[in-house]
């Protein structure tokens, strides 16, 4: 088994309602911040001959409005 | 200006339902995978001086129930 992350955004360009509220919020108290995106992490084990690409793009995310990488991590993390 | 990804899950022991039901999707389709978890991905950019961990921890994160890592990007990405 590996152990991997994905890592899910909002394509650039889309609407990013949590992103927007959370950047207003901040800004608003004060804080330099800016294009705040917000997003979701799945991680998972996952034997070393399943196709993960596969089973992300099918399952996970949705391809016409999310953007997604997805990293290896090291065994036990 | 900095460019900071901030990764959240739930705490280890406390549930996930999100993960749960992702999970056994993918076993009763027949997916050898385990331990999934679904958290969430924050990435903004700050001003160097400000306090990321300050604001993660008042505005982002709840600390009773999820785990965070602040990684820092490279300019641009």
């Amino acid at each position: 088994m590996k152990r991997v992350r994905i890592l899910i955004k909002p394509k650039k360009g889309l609407l990013d309602p949590q992103g927007r509220a959370v950047e207003e919020l901040l800004k608003d108290r004060g804080f330099k911040v800016g294009e705040v995106q917000v997003g979701k992490i799945v991680e998972l084990s996952v034997e070393d001959n399943e196709n993960i690409k596969d089973i992300v793009e099918r399952f996970i995310v949705n391809p016409l409005i999310e953007e997604y990488e997805i990293e290896e991590l090291n065994n036990g993390s």
